[in-house]
C-alpha cells in the first residue's frame, strides 16, 4: 500500500460526508453561515452560479408563457388560516412580524408599535397570490393565468445546512390557474418536465420523475410531482416539486370565474418551485475529494486560465498571449477568468480545482514560445492533461465542455442506477438499510403502502418514500434516506 | 372653444396630478395595492419593465467589477444599534420579527415561540454586510471589495404611494470597501455617474447630479450624492443616491485590515442604491393624459402590433403577414408584441396607448395588399402616423426608437430647465412657491444655509433642499417640493 493520496478537502467523502460537504462549500467560497440563525450568506461565486441557473430557467419559464411578477413578502395572519392543511403545514416554522418600529428603553432597543394583525414572512405565496387571482380572474377568458416570482422565502428550520436547508432561501414559485382539471393536471406535469430538462441538461443531475405519496404531498395539494436525485452518499434530494392543487385553494380563497356556459366555476390551480437547494444537490452529486466540480453549462467560469510566470521572468509576453486568447474565447461565448492574483502558482491551481472550473488552462513561457496551451479537465484531473494550439482549443472548447457535461451526467446516473435495489417487503427494506455498505434507494410494489402505518414505520428507520416513479407507471414506490 | 378633448386618463395631469398618477398605473396594469399595508403587487407589465431595467444596470454593475451576493433578510436587533445615526434614521419604520411560529388559540392563530433576540427586516443592509466584511477583509490585498445585491427591503411607511413610497420595495444596494479615503470618494462619484448614465440614457430621465446638504444625508454618511429629477408637476424625485460612509461604519462594525506598512487601519466604505421608485419617476416624467409612455430602451414591448380585421374578413392572410413581420423584427432585436386578443380594435388601440408602447403598428387588409404597414409614435400621437414598407420599417425601427428616446429626454430636460429659477433670499424662495403657477426648483447661493434653522424653515413650507449641483461647483443649492 502506498501512502495516502493527499486530497484538497479534509475529511474525504468516505470519511465524513456531511463535513466534507461543508468543507467543499468553504473551499469553493460559495456561501457561509450568517449571524442570523439558520440563514446563509451567498458569496459571489455561489451567487454567480445561482444567477446562471436563474438565467436559464427564467428563459424556460417564459417559453411556457409564464409572466414574472412580485408579491408582498408579508402575508396577513388571517390569510394563512384559510386553507386548513396549508396552515397546518407551515404554522410550525413561520417568522412572525408583530411590531413596526423600535424604541429606546433601559434594555436598549425594543420592539414598539404593535400591529393589530401580525404578518408572517412568506413561507410560500399560494395565499397572497391566490387572493389576487380571485380579484383578477372574472371569466374563462382570463384563463389560463400563469405567474411566477423569483424571491426569498422563510421557513424557521431547526436544523439547518448551507443551501440544503436554511431558514431563508431563494427560489422561484410559479402559480398557475386554469379553466379545467385536465389543463391543471397537464400543466403540473409540464412544469415538472421543465424541471427535469433543466436539472438534467444544465446541472447534469439525473433525476427520477414521479408522484409523491399522499403522506408526502404539499400541504393542501391533490397531487405533488417531484424530481428526485441521489447524492453520492446514497441519500435522496427532492430537487423540485410541482403541485396540482385541484380546486382546494381556489375554493378556500375564492378564485371563481364565469364559465363558458355562464355558470360560476372555481379555477383549477397549480404551483411549482425550485430553490437554491439545487446548489447543495450539485455539490453532493458532482463534488469529489478535491472539491467542487461545476457543471459546464451553468459554471460561473467555464475556463480558468493560470499564467505560469517563473521568478524573474517578464510576465508581459505571457499576459499579452493570454489577453489575445481570452478575447478569442469570449468571442465564442465562453465564460472565462484569468487568475491574476499575486499568489503562488500551485495555490492558484488548487483554488481552481477546489472551485471546480470545468477546464483549467495553464500558460507559461514554453506555451507562448510554441503557440500552444495546456489544459486539464476538472472532472478527470491530470490524466486529461492535453497540450494543443490556441486555435484548436478555441474551436474545440464547446465540444470539450459538452463532453464534460455528458460524462458528469452519466457518472451520476450510473452511480444512481447501481444503487437502486428491488425488494419485496418491509423486512427486506429495513434489512437492506441495516447494512452500512448498502446505500441508495429500494424499489417496492406500491401495494406495500396498504400496510397500516407503513410510512410512519419507515420514518422510525429514518426512511421516507421518495416517489412513485412514472417509469414504473406508478406501480412501484422508491424509498430512501433523504436530505 | 371646441368641446373638451377626450383623454384616456381621468383626471388629467392638470386637474389632479396625484390621482392622474394612480390612474396611469391602473390603466397600464403595472401594479396595484395589496392587502398588506403599504405593500404593492407588481403586475406582469410593471415587472417586465423592472426586469429590463435590472438587466441593463446589472451589466453596468459588473462592468464596475462589482460582484453580486445575497445576504439575510433579517438583521439582528443588536446590529442595528451599532451605528447611532443609522439606527436613529431607521428605528421609526422597522418591521420587527419577534416570534417563529403560529399556535392555535381561542382567538384563532396567534404568534408563538418568542425569539430571544428580535430581528428587523432589512431597511438597508450596511450592518449585516459590514459585519461580513469585518470577517472577510484581513489585509489591504483584500481591497477593494465591491458587493451588490438585488433584493427586497422594508421601511414601514405611513403614507404610501405605488412605486414611489411603499413599505416594501425592490432595489439594488451596493456596498464597497476601500483602502483609502480617496478611493472611496472616487467610487461614490463613479457609482453616481453610473446612475446618471443609466437613468438618462436608458430611462430618458434628465437628472441633476450633486451633493446633499448635511441635513439630507443618509444616516451615518460623510457625504451623500444624488441624482435629482423633476416631475411634470415640478416636484423633485430623488432618483438614486451614492454615499461616502467614510470610516463611520467600518469603525462601528470593525472593518479593519493590515495596511501596506503593517499597521491596522479601518476601511473606507461606500453604499449606493436605486429602486422600483424609478418606475414612479418614469411615469411622472413621461406620462401624458392618455397614459404611460415607455422609454424605448427598457420598454417591455418596443413595438405593439394591432391586426385590423374587419367583420367577416378572413384573418389568416393578415396573421401570416404579421408573423413574417414579427420574425423580421425579432431578428433585429426588437421586443415586439402582437395584440391577438378577442377584443374590439379601438379598445386594442387605446390599451396600446395607455400602456405606452413606443411604436404602435396597425396592419389590416389594405396594408397587406400594398405590402406596407402604418405606424404611430406614442410620444407624438396621430401626427406621426406614417405608412411605409415592411422592409423600410425593419431597417429604420432602431432609428425611430432612438429618436423617440432622444425626444422624450429633451422634452423632459427642456421642461426642467424652464422651471428652475435663480433667487437670492428666503423671502424670494417662499414668495416664488406661494404662486400656484410657479413650480419646479429655485436655485440660490449655498451661503443661505448659514441662516440659522434655514432647512427647518423650508420644511415648514413643504420645501426641501434637493442638492448642491456639481454644475455649480457646489456653490448653489436647489430647493423644491419633493416626492
Amino acid at each position: 500500500m502506498g501512502k495516502k493520496q493527499r486530497t484538497a478537502i479534509t475529511p474525504t467523502r468516505a470519511e465524513d460526508f456531511p463535513e466534507w460537504y461543508q468543507q467543499v462549500i468553504k473551499a469553493a467560497d460559495m456561501a457561509e453561515n450568517s449571524p442570523v440563525r439558520g440563514c446563509m450568506i451567498i458569496k459571489p461565486y455561489g451567487f454567480a452560479l445561482w444567477e446562471n441557473m436563474q438565467g436559464v430557467f427564467d428563459g424556460m419559464i417564459k417559453d411556457h408563457d409564464v409572466e414574472n411578477v412580485y408579491f408582498p413578502l408579508l402575508i396577513p395572519l388571517s390569510f394563512m388560516s384559510r386553507e386548513a392543511d396549508h396552515v397546518e403545514g407551515f404554522a410550525k416554522e413561520c417568522a412572525v412580524v408583530t411590531h413596526h418600529r423600535l424604541e429606546a428603553s433601559d434594555d436598549g432597543l425594543v420592539p414598539a408599535g404593535k400591529l393589530e394583525e401580525p404578518y408572517v414572512i412568506r413561507p410560500t405565496s399560494e395565499m397572497i397570490i391566490g387572493d389576487a387571482m380571485a380579484r383578477w380572474i372574472q371569466s374563462y377568458r382570463d384563463l389560463p393565468m400563469k405567474l411566477n416570482q423569483w424571491c426569498n422565502v422563510m421557513r424557521w428550520e431547526m436544523r439547518t445546512r448551507l443551501f440544503l436547508r436554511t431558514s431563508e432561501f431563494l427560489w422561484q414559485e410559479g402559480h398557475n390557474a386554469f379553466e379545467t382539471a385536465e389543463e391543471a393536471q397537464e400543466d403540473s406535469l409540464k412544469m415538472l418536465e421543465a424541471y427535469r430538462v433543466f436539472v438534467e441538461d444544465y446541472l447534469a443531475l439525473p433525476v427520477i420523475t414521479g408522484e409523491k405519496t399522499e403522506d408526502e404531498r404539499f400541504p393542501g395539494a391533490d397531487a405533488t410531482y417531484t424530481i428526485e436525485a441521489m447524492m453520492q452518499d446514497g441519500k435522496a434530494l427532492q430537487a423540485g416539486t410541482s403541485h396540482n392543487l385541484g380546486q382546494n385553494f381556489s375554493k378556500s380563497i375564492g378564485i371563481k370565474f364565469q364559465g363558458r356556459e355562464g355558470d360560476e366555476e372555481f379555477a383549477h390551480t397549480t404551483s411549482w418551485g425550485i430553490s437554491t437547494r439545487l446548489i447543495g444537490g450539485m455539490i453532493m452529486t458532482h463534488g469529489d475529494d478535491d472539491g467542487m466540480i461545476m457543471p459546464p453549462r451553468v459554471a460561473p467560469h467555464q475556463v480558468i486560465i493560470i499564467p505560469i510566470v517563473r521568478d524573474g521572468q517578464d510576465a508581459s509576453t505571457i499576459n499579452t498571449y493570454i489577453d489575445d486568447f481570452v478575447a478569442k474565447l469570449k468571442a465564442v461565448g465562453i465564460r472565462v477568468k484569468v487568475d491574476n492574483r499575486e499568489e503562488r502558482t500551485p495555490n492558484k491551481m488548487w483554488d481552481a480545482i477546489k472551485k471546480g472550473a470545468p477546464i483549467r488552462v495553464e500558460i507559461g513561457g514554453r506555451e507562448v514560445d510554441d503557440g500552444v496551451l495546456t489544459y486539464i479537465r476538472r472532472d478527470i484531473g491530470k490524466d486529461s492533461k492535453t497540450t494543443c494550439s490556441v486555435a484548436d482549443f478555441v474551436s474545440d472548447v464547446q465540444g470539450v465542455l459538452e463532453s464534460i457535461h455528458d460524462d458528469m451526467f452519466n457518472r451520476a446516473k450510473t452511480f444512481r442506477d447501481e444503487n437502486i435495489k428491488d425488494v419485496d417487503s418491509l423486512i427486506d427494506i429495513t434489512d437492506y438499510f441495516s447494512h452500512d455498505a448498502n446505500i441508495g434507494f429500494v424499489r417496492v410494489d406500491t401495494s406495500i403502502m396498504d400496510l397500516p402505518g407503513f410510512e410512519k414505520a419507515l420514518k422510525s428507520h429514518s426512511l421516507t418514500t421518495r416517489c412513485m416513479p412514472f417509469a414504473n407507471d406508478g406501480k412501484k414506490v422508491l424509498i430512501g434516506k433523504a436530505y
